[in-house]
């Protein structure tokens, strides 16, 4: 294991054998009070995709979002190692140029944050205070990871793999270097792969550069970014953000279940223009087609609804960009003079179906409440 | 004139000869208050610096800030034209070859956004609420300004130039396309020029996509983005980007002083790895090298100050990177085990120094005040 384990604020527990409770988490506990200075400083930092790219299929470098969990490192390609060692009969290292020179895959996929929608819940859990838009879609470009780990060889006693990046912060109370886990088992399905370029250019500093996992279908918090190592490890990986941080849980006293396929969710170019502060909608009467984009973690979008003023109608849906990446839809719309809600919700493969109001958990994860669209429609103007 | 006035909400007031108030700028008046939810969406929407990367001299694409008012315009840039119209003797049209085949210039420029630090400021202008990071630094190409509006030539009685870009929405209940405008005198003075690429490249649609005017030294609202036309006009324009917005005032009934040239700042890379919400850096004792840039819009930067708990000593100067473009710096800190305050400031060649205290004006507009990171240092491990 190269985490290490580190208390460095008085006061704050040393790590011990029982699992971190949300109290030692460092942001506290979710709030009824209003947004602190602390979240602010994150969304300054981390990037969101405005609202209006979304009529992009494939999101323009620098729109895609980002969270950043500590800093983006600085790494030179030239001397970059990812090496593959821990419970393997052969330990691996790969340069960037070792990486290329193997077999690629040019995968569409739509990233999203597990976080999306967490400052809309009631209370509000302490952390990024993402709205809405927290996603994107990029073409990822790289090696497949399975015939890697095949030529590293797992012993019989190896039960997943820990993927460590180079950078290292400290999140309720532990230092670590950003590190998740996977089963040989969510590799292959996933058809996760090791990725070098985004959009056909090597990838940016903020997206991972020189080496990123993508694990297609899961929330962005598994695709590692600035990938330093892979470990098999032959008990289940325990770092915070594997064993603390993105599950699923409504009491801090419970372990919770794993945050990982990302929820069917569906979001609208909103119509008309902006009021600066607001983001309120103006729009002309008449004809509006409004269009928005759809996507799964769990199977295919089948259908996308559209809501005006709680009148739901089925929109028509475009073919999707790949098996993991979202699908445009669009509905004509008779826009009357007069204030309205728009919303839309898209339902998978599953019968899983966007939720009208936000299903708490004490973290913030998946919450995926059908969007809401508030537009003033004028009359036609003499 | 391009720009139309309309009132689309009831109860704001119909356009008038009196300059529109501060109430009337539907964002309310500064508050005492907490953080609102207009506020975290545009949070959200606009993007800033992540702090570390100011080790970078040439802002890394996607980094740079970004302030979109309203929402970015998809051009198609085959049909776009920039349409030189107004009081001139010649009325002239390009198309983006056209442009390209005129002589270029590549300048690097730091472009930072008036707003910047608005949310320091106690009671808090409500508008984007940046923390400190607004800034990023590019190389800039396209085609010298002032030769085309030569071109063109002016009527006697035109007295500046009013430059229209291709985003429209609502701000203080007016709807308009956004529009800034310069005199002659300062298009001169500055350089300006109309930009097609940047760091070598397209621009991004979020940039200006496919010509935006660029002026080095002023703050970044200057530099109108999606440029659609340029006007001479007769009487000097008040549009609500010039005459409401980015103005210095103190009272609502002010028509105060505009905001043009960026004031000197300097922003340091946070040392050490952070706690992912505070924010707060954790540092190991012994020689730490901080560093960090400075800018001004006003002269060279003369200096730069460390300050280590209240304590100021000055830092080293590395060259600028062009007249307009920030200067890195660095300077060694005996980081002692404990809790420090770092903070910096910069002096320009005309004597000005960031205030170690936010100047408070009514739009939060040009606030300097020196940064502050709090650090823990923490004893070697053993």
């Amino acid at each position: 294991m190269t985490t290490q384990w580190t208390t460095v604020f008085p006061g704050l527990p040393e790590r011990q054998d029982e699992p971190v409770t949300h109290a030692a988490r460092g942001s506290g506990g979710p709030t009824d009070g209003p947004l602190t200075d602390a979240e602010l400083q994150l969304a300054a930092r981390n990037h969101a995709l405005p609202l209006e790219i979304l009529r992009e299929e494939v999101t323009p470098p620098g729109l895609h979002y980002l969270l950043i969990h500590f800093d983006i490192p600085a790494i030179d390609a030239g001397s970059w190692r990812l090496s593959v060692a821990g419970a393997v009969q052969r330990e691996l290292s790969f340069s960037l140029e070792d990486l290329r020179a193997r077999p690629a895959v040019t995968v569409p996929v739509t990233l999203e944050c597990a976080g999306n929608g967490r400052s809309l819940l009631r209370p509000r859990p302490l952390s990024q205070p993402w709205v809405l838009e927290a996603v994107g879609t990029a073409g990822w470009t790289g090696t497949p990871l399975a015939p890697i780990l095949r030529e590293a060889g797992l012993h019989d006693d190896a039960v997943e793999f820990v993927f460590t990046g180079a950078d290292r912060g400290i999140q309720g109370g532990r230092e670590e270097d950003y590190a998740r886990s996977l089963t040989l088992e969510d590799i292959e399905r996933q058809g996760a792969f090791l990725a070098y370029a985004m959009n056909g250019a090597p990838l940016p500093p903020q997206h991972g550069f020189p080496v990123r996992l993508m694990v297609p279908g899961w929330y962005g918090m598994t695709s590692v970014k600035w990938l330093s190592s892979i470990e098999a490890v032959t008990r289940p990986f325990d770092g915070y953000q594997q064993a603390v941080a993105y599950r699923y849980l409504q009491d801090p006293q419970e372990q919770g279940t794993p945050v990982n396929r990302i929820r069917v969710r569906s979001l609208m170019v909103p119509p008309g223009i902006p009021d600066f502060f607001t983001r309120r909608r103006i729009v002309d009467s008449g004809t509006v087609r409004l269009q928005g984009r759809a996507w799964s973690g769990h199977g295919t979008v089948e259908s996308v609804e559209m809501g005006v003023d709680g009148t739901w109608s089925p929109a028509e849906l475009e073919p999707a960009l790949g098996g993991h990446a979202w699908r445009g839809w669009s509905v004509s719309w008779d826009a009357e003079p007069g204030d309205h809600e728009l919303r839309c919700r898209a339902t998978d493969s599953t019968g899983a179906v966007q939720p009208l109001e936000p299903e708490w958990n004490l973290q913030g994860m998946g919450n995926n409440v059908a969007q809401r669209v508030e537009v003033t429609v004028r009359a036609p103007r003499v």
